[in-house]
């Protein structure tokens, strides 16, 4: 019904989101970003069950990193918000322009950077600045991905019944990962809803891809139906897959890296080694939470 | 609206769910979990209340049964997901055909028994390997009904009233099965909670008993009319009934067990009986969670 | 659109519902109890508060107290029952007659009647019983508020606008009813808590009450215009008003309770008031949940 | 559709809402309140924090201050529904008047007053009256914000399709005020949910000023045309700019708070600051909640 500001004339002007690329970019940060926090999340919990023998001085490392991680947030927020003002056909800091809005699209995304740089600012504070409340990031983050939700919610007026549906995907997940990071706002150290969050990071980010290969066929594919029925169910089954897909990525991260914690131990204190695996045994349901 | 390509045509090809076989199998099965589930849920419970003067070395044993369970699962699922494959009229591995997608209401229900075939080796695992937090299966089987809440969700688009309503209550009972499961995850070792689950399950198992016998009447009954506001009404407060009768059930399991446990008890150590009583009668508000 | 076979026939058969009486029973029933509720709660919490001075055998009293609740409770919920079987007009036990349902409207309000017997069979068995978990009544309550809230969602297909927005009001503060007391369910001993849902349970009853005047003016007045989108403007702000009259009601028991409590101890134990006057200062905030 | 009673003919008739200054008026109120509530966290959680090296006796203090806070609240909202009764074409106490309800938005806007009113008097009353319990005002403070979330709900039946979006988005951030505010009571202490509610609260007072902006345009600027998909897309965003203007306002209050306490310390027990700082920096995670 309204004209479709956005998708079908992606091809005209060369729009960071319009496009496939526009889609795979964020998917990539996100894919990476989910990886990277799985990674941290297993490597404290296997750590932190394995300090009793040999401890690696893990804590103020792990500070530093988050540090390192804010800074990276930061960075990559600060790009992507100068990318979508000053890409050719963005709005260039201006809003408001020949009596009407200006790249309201544009726009949109800047906003969702500009909540993912508090994120990183927050974690970057909160680990130099002991008297914050050490929590603060967690709060950020669920901020930026309610944001991201609502921003994305409001996102798709007027367009094809397709084109809203995967996006409306796009909403649950993002809502849903909000969800989660919010719980573990309040339940600290709870190493699985840290990999919940994680896998819906993952999600998250495939599913950028695949919105980019639904609604911009890279290297001239056909373009889907918008309008077919059962394309909505494929990808109603396509997005467990991705899920289960996300499982399955962190199981694999947390045999590999329970498997290099435990043969990195062996080699710097071999001969408590057999102590240890006693220790472990004994110790099993209340170490968890 | 759309041509239903599962209900009306399911005479002629014999698919595993658009038949009223095809929904009385997963209800047997959830039937079955459900007793089962309530029917561990107790043991645990009576069995950790009368701990103190008689342990029967229990916790080993519900390890192994645990690996039981998930094997069990893995099995169900495996079965489950080949019978949508292979099964005459399935789509024998293939998704996309002769320019559209293959038989996609079977992809869907392979869909949900790979996430139930997913909780079963977390289950496994869990149990096997112990440095792996011990709500893991928890968790999984609260993705394994939230993904098939989701599948549900989408499964219906395009049929008739009646036949909607009746999948909007499994899609309720299934969300809110997969609701309490989190809550489980996150509050462990809560007795009502568990009981609460396997009440919900088995409203779901005689639901889809329901299902069955509402849009394939068994036997040459007459078709429901699929149209009618009564109808709905009535199978409103059905919906009511068969979660009052998961309620009875539970409580007829849990006079069975209790009785069984303590009769046992008193073959295995009858001196200790006496002493047991007034134990038990002095302990009583804080034992339960 | 439809038909309405509950509200404007009400005249010509005497059902329970349809009709002013219809809805004051059920008003004055959760007025009465939501009241006692609340009254109960407070002396549970003052009588907690002042345990350390003079102890008034309150457990055992309380004890029998709950098992009076349930069996006032089952005595209800049965003649509830049978009167929407057995009233003039009733369905008589007969569920299906000549072809079509049989009188669904009195099946919906003897199902909700039956949710509520079960509250208080599990409140007679919990109190007798003592291996019973101790939160089980909590758990059938909440069941059963969810319960009514779902058969009245499904109560109002076809009717007019302001019949269905009064029934919505109600379903919301049924719903929340529910919502509260499951929290009840898991944070034990909040007494906030019990008397948000008591104040919860005096809004349903006299919005009962709200419900019989608007759709039943008792005396002849004439019947308020249902399509008047002015008359739901008002009917929002009422519901506000009942809401705040509850809180009223609630901290004019609050006083009175208290000063029972505080004037009864002054004549048991005269001697140790004083004591107890500085020991309550000294006594804060630690004793609440 | 249905006459709009408030918005267009609001230059005729002086009501308090439907003008610039009736949105400028609340939107203030929540501003400073949320500026004030923001600070007293905040300084709630400084002192705390540094309470051993040197109390200021801060808890009688506090308590002064909630009495005052309570005594302002009364004494604004007896303001407010005396100002929406008696200004010229209010209802002057007028509830029904010939033949139909006589200004129904002035008796929204006095109810939301009124249990704004509530809350001081739960305020007052529970920081006088020590038996009562604690977390009363934050229950009476979300129960207002969910009755001022329901009525502006049932607010907008029949306007324009941008005027009912603004008021979506403030009956989105009030229902998210109360839900944090009942965690609040629910989680005792936890400063960062203290402050997400500052930061919501100065939302929904900038975002007053917003409606009032958009409805209302001040200095004879044109009306924003209300039909307009593109206004929509941008107060998404203008919404989310509010709300990150609102975080940094809160971090701005942070820091000179903290600056301010720090100065403070340093003049009233210098000698002790040196040893302060080191026993802050060696305790770090355990004070916060």
């Amino acid at each position: 019904m309204v004209n479709d500001s956005e998708g079908r004339i992606g091809l005209k002007q060369p729009k960071i989101m319009g496009s496939f690329s526009g889609h795979a970019l964020p998917g990539t940060f996100f894919f990476v970003m989910g990886l990277w926090w799985s990674i941290k999340s297993i490597l404290k919990y296997v750590c932190k069950k394995q300090k009793q023998t040999c401890y690696l001085g893990s804590k103020a490392l792990f500070h530093r990193v988050e540090i390192l991680e804010g800074s990276v947030l930061v960075g990559m927020a600060l790009t992507g918000m100068a990318g979508e003002q000053f890409i050719p056909g963005g709005p260039r800091l201006t809003l408001y322009k020949e009596g009407q809005w200006n790249e309201l699209m544009s726009w949109h995304h800047f906003t969702m950077y500009f909540f993912f740089g508090l994120l990183g600012v927050a974690d970057i504070l909160c680990f130099t600045i002991r008297s914050l409340p050490a929590s603060l990031p967690k709060l950020m983050f669920s901020n930026a991905l309610f944001v991201e939700a609502f921003i994305f919610y409001n996102h798709t007026h007027g367009r094809e019944m397709l084109d809203i549906f995967v996006h409306q995907l796009l909403v649950l997940v993002i809502f849903l990962t909000g969800l989660v990071t919010f719980l573990e706002f309040l339940l600290r150290n709870n190493v699985l809803l840290e990999l919940l969050r994680s896998s819906l990071i993952l999600l998250q980010g495939s599913w950028f891809w695949q919105i980019g290969f639904v609604l911009f066929p890279p290297s001239g594919a056909p373009a889907w139906n918008l309008m077919d029925q059962e394309n909505i169910m494929f990808l109603t089954i396509c997005f467990c897959w991705h899920y289960a897909v996300s499982f399955i990525i962190i199981g694999a991260n947390y045999a590999f890296v329970t498997w290099l914690v435990k043969s990195k131990l062996k080699r710097l204190c071999p001969s408590e080694v057999g102590l240890l695996k006693n220790v472990e045994r004994e110790q099993e349901s209340e170490e968890e939470m």
